[in-house]
């Protein structure tokens, strides 16, 4: 294997491994939300879940998206469909709770 | 203007528009998390909150910065940082104020 050959190999498999750190951190960031979506279902509660949070979480992950298909780019395509259907979820149960909690406060 | 330079000016426009699509995204997706520490700071509880879905989180957001450094991405560096630090104190203060409510069950 000559000098350069050898460089570009090194190089072509430091971009994988670079791009794989880049998926495993997309799957952590966006599987991240079920178990809070999970613990706001179980509990009937979103008392301590902040609405402008959701809210502007939900608004930015929808411009990833925008940007993603722009830019063409699959795997943030991908993995902000996923967070942007968890994240309104979220968004929606902290609205009905809420809600919620307000009627039974009234008397 | 010739036909080429009009293309590449067009295409470089894009360009840019599509890049500040990305910026505002990272604005919102990291700014997201200051009323959530606020919220959790205010009603000194995170009940509602999951730890799992913080410590996930965390993770990811760690490892989307190291990928940032690797790529050498200034934006991915600096958004990540800010959502880091944020993303850390909701978490220290989950487990802070888990362990009180904890305290203060016991008789």
């Amino acid at each position: 294997m000559s000098p350069l050959a050898m460089a570009t190999a090194i190089a072509r498999l430091d971009l994988v491994q670079v791009e794989r750190i880049g998926f495993v951190a997309a799957f952590c960031t966006t599987t991240a939300f079920v178990p809070q979506l999970v613990r706001v279902l179980r509990l009937r509660s979103a008392r301590d879940i902040s609405l402008p949070t959701f809210l502007l979480f939900s608004i930015g992950v929808f411009l990833w998206l925008v940007y993603g298909i722009l830019a063409g780019s699959k795997p943030v395509i991908a993995s902000n469909t996923v967070t942007l259907l968890l994240s309104l979820s979220i968004l929606f149960l902290k609205l009905k709770y809420d809600r919620t909690a307000m009627k039974e406060m009234k008397p």
